[in-house]
């Protein structure tokens, strides 16, 4: 294998791919990105067996050819070279590669291609294009409720399906931990309408999201109730989806809390912040909310530091209430709100609290109360 | 005590004297700043027992009396009130301090400022005025060659003496931890001449350089053999100095080393980065330089991902010679040659090499080699 490529060209597509590659690996191959140089240009793959990254850098080609490397050193190397810099990429049997350009020289150890893993797409039941601001928005305002619990596996992604409403159908992404739950809904795309639910890994989101950037068209994608690709820009991706069931998360959406509290988005969140300021991890950083008509207050006590509280303004009618969050789930909640007020809707301090926009929203958040 | 003060004025000494109070603390009140109100504003005091920063604020003084708070929770507090907002700082007796501002109230634990140690500067031998660029190419230009063994406390800061030189008194900083060592000399300050020489902590010279931004007029600094105390614009710092002998750095800087090496500093600081990439941690990051007249080869050798090689044309004219370098200590020493060319003189491959810039320099580097 020879090629001759543009460095910027090379870089560009490595940061793509490398970051798919886990540090540490079992199989030593799995380090590897794969290189296959034909007369179209120089295509990279990388995989952690889960993810599956592949995109084509523009090369001219010498001697077609395949091999792999490691990914990370490759992609440290390609950055410190000059920026638009020519790079000659060139094995001598499958041993070694030899990276030049200007007056650098590497070698690298090659490993034997016949050993680097193939995810297989199977065969895909359905496909669509997403605009890239719908994608990223079902993404970004969901991602931050996805659990940690490997126990849980199922709650480790975005659970995203298509459901009939009254305007018609639209697709949903929802993550829950079982402290919160974050549902955001868009248009369904053309030939989504039905699409099993699917649950997509946390780290498959955020490479996802990553892959955005830059990118201007809308984004392929392409699904069965086991896989799902991504073609984003010049590069696919192609990751396994979580097997397992989602919970029935409209059985723990609240349907019919009538407190509602009408407040400044802003202003809550800074107040929110600043009383948080003294609350301890051990006492799980909880904030009471203190309802009187017109007024919330909210207050953080803590045995070891002292106390904290501050009043706010609100819109709120009903007979005093109290009721309790996490701070830091209240303050990724608050800042998903785009309106200028976000409304809470209570029933009482022992359920789960919806957090709305206001108008014809669509996002919804619930959030479970701490005792306080 | 209760007094009336601007939040953005109490933030900026905060900022000042918070860091230097430890996360853990073996005595409570070590995570505390001492705070006194008086006629002229408030005092802020904070230690970690070898240091001690005090500033005075200006405040309105409705009650004088003193108190000390949690530093760290005081700061994070008054970063989150508002700009340009009041704050009380109030004490009821001596168990609370009342923080207001806005719709915003604090209520955090006091101790009783009688237990707040004092650092006491004793009497002070010398004391002079150094210009703010002069302290900050001293402390810069050396910090990075202090010891992180703790066990050769008398390297884990930067010995600064006076020493007669041909043209007159120079003040000379030293550092070093054994593998390299840094040498920085500027014209005495007027009174400094005579000095003890004097190892000043490496805490100390990371806070006196973040002191520094924003001092305009010149630094005063008082010194005894025991402790040195910096008068930054309006902030005191006070500080122990290691007691030790810093061994005698003359005799391990090379006087005869005669085989000269000039080279473009960032070309050479480009290429000792690049080779480096594939340098392995455990070989302790080795670069190999290779001389032959004209041209300087710079090579890296890791058994587990292969090899890197670059040539650079540069101005040496003796016969062929080897000789292997930490990349890490030697892209730290060319980072701080200032002139465009950096020039190596060698003795031999077991013998430490000398780094300066072109002409009249006032630094001066000593690396070790390592075998490669």
């Amino acid at each position: 294998m020879k090629v001759t490529l543009e460095r910027n060209h090379l870089l560009k597509s490595l940061g793509h791919v490398h970051r798919v590659v886990e540090r540490r690996n079992t199989y030593p191959i799995l380090a590897n990105v794969l290189m296959s140089a034909t007369g179209d240009g120089l295509d990279l793959r990388a995989t952690d067996l889960d993810i599956e990254v592949t995109e084509t850098v523009p090369a001219m080609t010498g001697t077609p050819g395949t091999t792999t490397v490691p990914a990370h050193t490759l992609y440290e190397i390609v950055r410190k070279l000059s920026d638009g810099a020519d790079v000659v990429l060139e094995t001598d049997g499958n041993d070694q590669m030899l990276i030049s350009s200007g007056r650098s020289r590497f070698h690298l150890a090659c490993l034997n291609p016949d050993g680097f893993p193939d995810l297989k797409s199977g065969a895909f039941t359905h496909s669509f294009t997403i605009a890239v601001a719908t994608l990223r928005d079902l993404i970004e305002r969901t991602q931050f409720a996805i659990s940690n619990e490997e126990t849980r596996y199922y709650l480790n992604g975005i659970f995203v399906h298509t459901v009939d409403g009254p305007g018609g159908v639209v697709m949903r992404a929802v993550a829950t931990d079982g402290h919160r739950l974050a549902r955001v809904e868009a248009e369904a795309p053309a030939g989504s309408a039905g699409m099993p639910g699917i649950i997509i890994p946390r780290k498959t989101v955020a490479e996802v999201l990553k892959l955005l950037d830059g990118v201007e068209e809308g984004v392929a994608v392409e699904l069965s109730d086991t896989k799902i690709r991504f073609t984003l820009g010049g590069v696919v991706l192609l990751s396994k989806l979580i097997e397992g069931s989602f919970p029935d998360y409209e059985r723990v959406t609240p349907k019919n809390n009538d407190k509602l509290l009408t407040v400044d988005r802003a202003s809550l969140a800074r107040a929110v912040d600043r009383v948080s300021t003294i609350a301890s991890e051990r006492g799980g950083k909880a904030v009471k909310l203190s309802l009187t008509p017109g007024q919330l207050e909210l207050s953080v006590t803590n045995p070891d530091h002292g106390t904290a509280n501050e009043e706010l303004p609100v819109d709120f009618e009903l007979d005093s209430f109290e009721i309790g969050f996490n701070a830091r789930y209240m303050l990724e909640i608050v800042s998903q709100i785009r309106t200028e007020n976000a409304l809470f809707l209570f029933n009482d301090a022992g359920s789960p609290t919806l957090v709305k926009e206001e108008g014809d929203a669509q996002a919804l958040f619930v959030l479970m109360p701490m005792r306080v």
